[in-house]
């Protein structure tokens, strides 16, 4: 097997915002070349399959800028400084969907464009919601419908390419799986 | 349902890159207020979910920059510019892996991390491979090591955090999915 590594000759940071940042970086390849990588930092973030008792996941439409487009999600956000991945994904759940839980489990944690950022996201799944009196609220630049769908109106949300995200795609996935395991 | 979207006030462009581009965009929110939002640009991807015949899963350890570390994905790159999806597939298989396929269906399209990005991969099943003679190289500043790898040994890589990326692990469930239904 060869050697894949890149060492970084320099470093120089364009831009530092409120949720990502922006650096180039020279590299020297595995055969003595050097290149530039394109690079974004992000600090992390979580996702949350909720199933409500009666089996139906919670999901929120959400416009997304990026996109230009509305689409269909499970509830997710990104981590603040220094906050443990379960805790932020209790408070995502919260401030979203206005529901607590009395079991949260992590599934699997993925990169989701290692090719340009280092964005990580942990997803988990939770069971036996109940809503929270007075819940957290949202960041103030965020607005989302809620929805309750069963997992086939899921399976066909993604067949119409309404949820159109790798996260909620792999959540939707990975319940389909466990149905067929069951049988 | 409330209405979702937010229009574009300004739109201030702070780099393009050979890959992604940066722009930030002052938006009204819903509400009226404003915001701001950091956008990445990216051409868009493919990845190939690749079976040989004796049902091993094509990979490749590659180091990614963006993460200081070398993991196993399917295969897959970007597009090029005006260039069809199912073309990038075919040709991304053969310049990572060396092998052509007769066979090459789209699974799904997702959206990365539509949080900051417009990222979009297509994902493709490819069959029937065979070894193409001369075939065409990759880019030159790319290295990957090829593996060729089973189910349960894709699995285990998954559990060990060896394969980290959200479209690769998709694609080994949806292996793991296929076999479950045909139980």
């Amino acid at each position: 097997m060869s050697r894949l590594e890149e060492k970084t000759l320099k470093t120089e940071k364009l831009f530092s915002g409120s949720v990502i940042s922006l650096q180039i970086e020279d590299v020297e390849l595995p055969n003595g070349k050097t290149s530039k990588r394109e690079i974004i930092k992000h600090p992390g973030a979580v996702a949350v399959l909720a199933l409500t008792d009666d089996n139906k996941i919670v999901m929120v439409e959400q416009y997304r800028k990026a996109l230009e487009k509305t689409i269909v999600e499970i509830p997710a956000g990104k981590l603040e400084k220094g906050e443990d991945p379960l805790e932020c994904a209790k408070r995502e759940l919260e401030e979203e969907t206005g529901y607590g839980c009395a079991e949260m489990e992590w599934l699997i944690s993925f990169y989701t464009s290692p090719g340009f950022a280092d964005e990580i996201v942990h997803l988990y799944i939770a069971k036996e919601l109940k809503t929270v009196e007075n819940a957290a609220s949202m960041d103030e630049d965020e607005f989302v419908n809620l929805m309750e769908v069963t997992l086939e109106e899921a399976i066909e949300l993604v067949r119409n390419q309404k949820i159109y995200d790798a996260k909620t795609a792999y959540a939707v996935q990975y319940l389909q799986l466990q149905g067929a395991l069951k049988k």
